[in-house]
């Protein structure tokens, strides 16, 4: 094997991957991509969300995804999802631009000039069992079809994200020039579509998928067909007109999700969750419910609770009578409770999960769950993070939920299982 | 006295202004304001911070703003501070652009056709005590020269803001810039020069100022002179690059208002506090205090804390032996603790300062302080508001600020006075 040439930070899914290096330094350059390049993406100013870039770039058939930034946002999620190796360089993203158009290997956390084929890796076995439960976060059915073991390995799914889904579906259009064009059913019989392979490799184990409804952002949304029509930027997009709260108050794009699940629970899957993102009060969520329920039989499925707002963690008493389930979303409950935005270039060093304050409010969710016989999983980045979990576990939180990948939930597996030995 | 044209909300100080109407639609128009006019400002797109347009009407000489929004944010607050009446409208700020061009009355919440003469509203006498103290927010040194009964009739100043100093001493230059130019000691100087009227006029009456380090954000900085050549924007400025996490890693701004202090305690003044926005750890915190003492005798004056990131006041044990006060930015913690940016148009209705999870944080941190003898004081809007303030008495805050006028001081001591007998 030839010399290391430059390093950066792999996300989460360890691999590898071969083939011609391209950029993507400005918007049509995107158009160039083909099935099995490499491409380096360079982050938008001010820390913009790159998860339409990169979900685009992906499904172009770009192999690898190196970028310059050093932190974990919405675009390196889909792609560690996807399965897709991507690499966060820091300084070394600008050398390695005199590169592009050469052929480049990513071996795990290391870019090598040349082709160098990587053995594949072994699929771990599936013999461990733990207390506390070890889920998948899944937003892409391909997936589930490409490692159908996950199924068996994993307890289930505790964060299908619809985002992912949708974008899918849509094709680049916005939503609402999509229903427009093919109507509401259309929208509603495509998502069922995309759900169903999933729930039915896990209804086949006995084991739940929970849903979380979408959380496109008019920064998302502005991006696609029509989106200038419907779409205004906004000064604080993280803090801005998104999941529930948008949900409630334009359910254009709500109730086909809704009718979706309403879809799969006359199919017969029995083993559907169901939640919002962005919730800050008990109050919206019963108007989401309400809404839910004009299309949705919802006492066929089970509902839950996603805590990223401090404000959800701290009135988590007022929900137990209507949740079934919480998985937290550990990179929102952070930055909103540090007020640190995560994708700011600046701040990237202070974002901590584990600062105290953030420990402190899944603490009390975690003990006023337990209470309530309240199934807690830690989502996001965080449940792959061995000593956050093991702050988890000690709080009695139920489970983790990590990326879908066979190696990944063997490696929490073992560590959990080493952890109540 | 004519029919009433228009309608809107005047924020706070309720005031009546005449001139001519004037409306900056784009950023050459500011030019144009002199002296005596009114002056609508249409909020910028998505909820962008209106201090630096707002500010600079007003030093241009407006004596009235009128406002497309219906929130207050930054610049309504200053619009407030300096008792420029500010009235903001929702569908009738169209209406009246047809007027742009003559004479106009505010006349607090009305806006009439014409020049119409207001009555001087006498001064409040100044025979009222209470327990609980009543403190302003002052920003501008030239409004305790207006109101010199100020001093006698509050308890202290809570929440002087340096941002507004800063921008009076920057003239338009971005700090970085003017250091450059003219030293850091000039800045200090300047800095010393404009607080210290406000410090005498409390001195006198044994009174306290407590002042907080500049939070300029790069979204305002970028558009002063020089701005691009040290700022970028940012996708989320209220989580932003900003406040102690700035003023630690990049000292050059907070060194010269460090500086300032020390100069008046060196002139014998004896009533300072000093406190930085956006804290979220005791870590940071101390960084803060260990960079102040570098060029400043804390123990000649008070340290405090805003509570303002939820994380500030989920850990306020921490804090508790390196605090004499803390001070509620109740906005900010709002709208963290909600994840609802407060300037966000569709996000206008939901944000709300007395959601249940807001106040708990609250309450939280005025239980620990009153253990510590650590004086609590509510800042911002919300001290003025009368149903906050009595559920904030009813936890035992200390006491609130209110704006700088001497009715507001007066309305709100009459009704705390109400609530104690």
């Amino acid at each position: 094997m030839s010399k290391t040439d430059y390093n950066g930070k792999n996300v989460g899914f360890n691999g590898s991957a071969s083939g011609i290096l391209k950029i993507i330094d400005n918007p049509s350059a995107i158009e160039l991509v083909v099935k099995g390049d490499v491409v380096m993406l360079p982050q938008k100013e001010g820390g913009a969300d790159s998860l339409l870039p990169i979900y685009k770039t992906i499904k172009l058939g770009a192999v690898g995804i190196i970028r310059d930034s050093g932190k974990v946002d919405h675009g390196s999620i889909a792609s560690k999802e996807l399965g897709v190796p991507c690499v966060l360089m820091s300084s070394d993203f600008n050398k390695l631009k005199k590169h592009v158009g050469k052929i480049i290997t990513i071996n795990n956390e290391k870019i090598i000039l040349g082709k160098h084929d990587q053995k594949q890796r072994k699929l771990p076995s599936n013999n461990k069992t733990t207390r506390s439960k070890v889920k998948i976060n899944l937003g892409f059915p391909e997936i589930i079809q490409k490692y159908p073991l996950l199924a068996e390995q994993s307890d289930g799914v505790a964060f299908a994200r619809l985002e992912f889904i949708m974008l899918d579906i849509l094709q680049n259009t916005h939503p609402f020039s999509y229903i427009n064009n093919y109507g509401e059913e259309k929208l509603s019989i495509e998502i069922a579509a995309k759900l169903k392979p999933i729930l039915e490799q896990f209804q086949k184990h006995n084991k739940e998928v929970w849903i979380r409804t979408d959380d496109l952002s008019p920064e998302l949304l502005i991006e696609l067909k029509d989106g200038n029509k419907y779409e205004k930027r906004e000064a604080n997009t993280n803090t801005g007109w998104r999941g529930i709260r948008r949900s409630i108050k334009q359910p254009e794009m709500i109730l086909p999700q809704f009718k979706a699940i309403q879809k799969l629970v006359d199919a017969g899957y029995t083993n559907i969750g169901l939640f919002p993102p962005m919730t800050y009060s008990h109050k919206e969520y019963m108007e989401w419910k309400r809404l839910a329920e004009t299309v949705l039989d919802v006492k066929k499925i089970k509902l839950g609770l996603m805590v990223e707002t401090p404000a959800a963690a701290l009135t988590i008493e007022d929900f137990v009578q209507d949740i079934q389930f919480v998985v937290f979303g550990s990179n929102d409950l952070t930055q909103f409770t540090l007020a640190i935005d995560r994708n700011n270039p600046h701040l990237i060093e202070m974002f901590n999960e584990k600062e105290k304050a953030v420990l402190k409010l899944m603490k009390m969710v975690i003990d006023v769950c337990n209470r309530y016989n309240i199934e807690t999983t830690i989502g996001g980045q965080a449940g792959s993070d061995e000593e956050m979990v093991d702050i988890l576990l000690s709080y009695g939180i139920s489970g983790v939920s990590v990326n879908p990948d066979p190696w990944t939930v063997d490696r929490v597996r073992r560590f959990i299982e080493s952890k109540e030995s």
